[in-house]
């Protein structure tokens, strides 16, 4: 991983004030790799927690503010103005800001899913940003060297033809109620902020992304029985889906927050005519393969596999010594500053895009949809 | 493990012959805890593989038969005749002997599924054997110690109310298209031997079976997507199904012969709101459970768990050496011959029954019929 | 794995009276493949014992003895006396039965270590038995398939020249003080009963015993530390030993009886400077194979594996569907059978022997010795 | 994880030029918590490589110094200059570093071993730092959460007296001669800038110092076999020891850099008359725990444990969220910068230091010796 702090992104960030999990995950993302440094931030809706937020995290007085409108006009006004903005507030509050940044010519980094509703999505795609600003959704899974390996090998060939497509994301923190101070449960499970979907739109479309960056399969249509288990509660903590892709293959997806004993079980398996490739986020250092007819390989990062640009080119340390969530978080960071810098050619097509995150509410919706409508066979294109 | 050598009980076997993988199985089920003497057989329905399997297998030249009718007329009228028969040719031909040797007195123990058609399988179950003679359906994973100890759980309010079960039973041997003299492909993707399922028949329906004995749980109604991947195959080969059980339990269930890598893959994954089990064919003297909130606990067959009678009756060596499929399969044979001598109490409910075999058509069929409705939710009560 | 139902083999039993452990699985091993009939047992010193146990398992009056002195005179005498006796008893009353039935030209297969004493295995070994009779010693792990195949990549150089060899055995079962009533604990901890070695001798030995099979290399020389961690324990509850091998290889050897979570935790790793193997027993239808430079490959019993006579010819089912600890002892006597019968040519060389016995003895005894000089270097050859 | 962004440490840097590894990973390690700011280095002998690598990572051009003595010298004058200094240059290099910077008051963060000889690392030890400053020893493993619950596990009584260590420590990536250009394998194999020691000093010291860590156990005697087996390599490739610690627990240890398959497979298991725990780094962020008599318990990082503060103050992220080596590698730098800062109190005691180094030079001498002398016992305190 080549490090470039001679040529560090002014960086700035919208939510993510002292506790926020996401805020957190974002900035150690940011830093790892060494190419942004985070001088900017209306850290939190509200005032006194912005400014002390900015403060723990040494932002200069100036350049804390309680409003992204606010921050957005000032800091496409300094001349070392920020070049890029983080936004991790919840789904409902990613279209304001991101609009706001991209039209004033400031790159976006985006948490998932891109916004609570597919009509603020698409309002979002049909934005012209000035100068040419970026766009980054962090479906940050995809960061995984062997979710890049894995993807190149689907490309190659080496698994034929996909047929089938197993995706699944199990947790259980939500099995029972949330406590009343769960500042992570409350807004997951409230649909005015969340949006219409809750563990599918929480998690379920992780799993689903990341089934579709690794095969490239498009989806034609959705099958869904989506629950919500704990009583009261108004959105989905158990999603069970099958999907059937343009060219005849075939998938079940499975995302809970009640499967008890699950922590962040993310796991994607792709079988084809040729090969299979099974894959855990919970050891993400290694990937199974396949052949078929021969035996099963264990494909660790960065070690002896048919080496190929996209995915030994974000391995930062030895195969053995692992690598985790945060590593790939910060690859999505660090390709993204590449883009920025304009010496990051090699990583278009890699990282999620607007276009993927309008296809991500696509998915929800037309899951939801689904499920109301008995399990009906729903087309992605026509929600 | 009791070994009742004084008390064998004189057994036949239908099919079988010499090559056949199944009858091979049952054989070896059935010496192992030395509760049966192999006296009798009619190994094939050609004559001459049937002497020649049955003279292979050390039986007497004058119990060797050439048709199952014959046996069983002949073997009820002897003094020493048989006293049970394992019924083990492809499905289509289930009935026919079931139906002859129950009518004979004679105890049966069937490979399953029980038939290939539903209307058989009612057909059988309405029969009025005679002398009581009783049926057992070989679903051998419910043999398996550990799968004992999770019904035991479930039953016994560990897990707390059940909300998810996830059964999935892939395998990869079908991924090409068979070749033409490998007898054990060539029936079971046939439908006039196989019946209406493929791959639902052949696995999908030990995994069904396997996520209701060890859950307890009715299913109401089923959602399903079969696809047949290898080109002129006739039958399906990989399943995709949503179940829906009675009280509100959601589940899905994989079944697939092309998933590249997969040997025997069956697990079972079961959720309710105060635990969590997870267990694996490929090693299955351990299964995880978790209490919500605790750490996650690796049960060991034999080992170290909260002692109860079905669990640890059927272990025959100590915790950390391996039992497999063999001693699992040999269980069901064992408790069978318990039950035929009269001191089986114990195992009363344990073993797989007719019941079971018509609910396991119910299930075959109800799927099909919804793969043919667009995934229509289909209620077994309905077919 | 063949069927020989047609000629069976006449089997006595000397130990293995109700409730003994090893006399168990040795008849389990001995019904699983059909090769033996055991007719005839001398089952415990206790008479009474002796004779209930012989009724338990259903050995005619006239065969049930209460010496085996008694049992090798009348056996030989019968037309239809025993061919093979299996002897299970404690340590110390190995020799004098194995004298007694390979004087008296009957086969002899012996639970190890083959005596309590070197000088007894000496002894033995030089015994002329009637009739060729031969002896078979059940080091039981060589009968599992994927260790047969290990042994043959060593053989054929897919490892190049061994240089590393890891071979362990831990248990936690004496962790504590044993029970007075534990049976199985109190002569394993008897110096009088079990010889000079505690954990060494029966653990260790089977560690040491399986690095021998599969690599094929000659002991140089050891360097011991053994220790009875439990107070009042006569002999050695834990072993840690150096090894060096003929031609430069070194090892170390690991056995244990307290170590807390480890049940029968038998691993062997061996490397060569092309390849290595990696093998443990709580999982045995598995094994990782490396050649330097390439990725991990998980060779399966039965499965995708360069195929070979020794490794595949005692297969019974099919990959993914798991064998155990009693099939790989089953595969030690079904192979014994074979050669008895006189088609057992394939498995000359592949059976442990006296000579193995006597060797087995010879790493007991100068481990002890040099553990009891400081981890002096002690040459088998020495002893 | 406490960000500490409004502190930051002035840091610098000795050796890790553009393409050494470790030098790397202590930036990275430097900037996961946002703790330091790197502003000045001397990363290369070489001046040309001095300067290049130092404008890759963005250092203002007069503080890339091309002399250590320089560095140490103009950084203590001035009013901006480092608070602390790493040291990542071959072995033989840490001694003149470590004094100067010590010596002029500022902090040390140095690799391991401490020095290339047990003289240097002595006459360090005796050197009175100005101005309080620090010294860290970076044996990183002791920074997973995992390894810190471990340790907490042991002192507070859930083992019970520690009976049995197993450490190890196998790679393969010198299982052949090493290419002239790897610049890794070069000084590492060579006497005269790795230091007596080879794997043991590279590799078996991380083992040894994570299992004192752990255990809190001190060490009596070693008895060691140390092999360089591949041809013309002066420095062992391969380590066997036995350990006996004060007390009387029992060791063994694995090194090697040629066990072909093995990645980075460090690897601790302690088992104590009560409880046992084992620990892979390739899966870091689990750990299992035994009670004698109960099930296995997979301890997860910041997970369901039983929550104690030196386990839970270094995790970042939800468990199941893997963190791997580069988050236990920055933990010993944030918790190096609490003290630095003065709030560090929570973490004295923690953190390896001078006396570790001090120890881990005698633990290879004295293996080393050992292995000399043909395995004799040899007592650390006797070096």
């Amino acid at each position: 991983m080549a490090e470039n702090g001679a040529k560090r992104i002014r960086l700035g960030m919208v939510g993510g004030g002292t506790g926020a999990f996401i805020g957190y995950v974002h900035r150690v993302a940011a830093r790892i790799d060494g190419d942004y440094e985070l001088v900017a931030g209306a850290l939190s809706s509200r005032p006194e927690v912005a400014r002390e937020s900015g403060r723990n995290i040494g932002l200069a007085e100036d350049r804390i503010y309680t409003s992204y409108e606010e921050m957005a006009r000032a800091e496409a006004a300094r001349p070392d103005g920020i070049q890029a903005v983080s936004i991790v507030t919840p789904n409902h509050m990613h279209y304001g800001p991101a609009k706001a940044f991209l039209e004033a010519g400031i790159h976006v980094i985006c948490d998932k899913p891109i916004t609570s509703t597919l009509e603020d999505a698409r309002n979002l795609s049909s934005i012209k940003p000035a100068n040419g600003a970026r766009f980054l959704l962090t479906h940050n899974y995809t960061g995984y060297p062997l979710i890049r390996q894995a993807r190149d090998m689907v490309a190659s060939g080496r698994l034929g033809k996909v047929r089938v497509v197993q995706a699944e994301y199990p947790q259980d923190w939500l099995t029972e109620p949330a406590a009343e101070d769960n500042k992570q449960a409350s807004w997951r499970t409230d649909p005015s902020r969340s949006g219409a979907g809750g563990c599918i739109g929480d998690i379920g479309t992780h799993a689903y992304n990341l089934a579709r960056f690794v095969t490239g399969l498009k989806t034609q249509a959705v099958s869904a029985d989506l629950t919500a288990f704990v009583e009261g509660r108004q959105l989905d903590d158990n999603v069970n889906i099958m999907l059937r892709f343009e060219g005849g293959a075939k998938g079940m997806l499975w995302a809970s927050q009640v499967a008890v004993g699950c922590e962040n079980g993310l796991q994607l398996r792709v079988y084809g005519d040729k090969g299979g490739i099974e894959w855990r986020q919970d050891n993400p250092n290694y990937m199974w393969f396949t052949e078929f007819g021969k035996p099963k390989q264990l494909l660790t990062r960065g070690g002896a596999i048919s080496g190929n640009a996209s995915s030994t080119m974000n391995v930062r340390i030895p195969s053995g010594h692992p690598e985790g969530y945060l590593e790939a978080f910060a690859t999505l960071y660090s390709q993204f500053a590449a883009i920025i810098r304009g010496d990051g050619a090699a990583y278009e097509g890699l990282l999620p895009t607007l276009e993927d995150g309008v296809e991500g509410m696509q998915f929800i919706v037309a899951s939801v949809q689904s499920s109301q409508n008995d399990g009906k066979w729903t087309r992605l294109s026509d929600v």
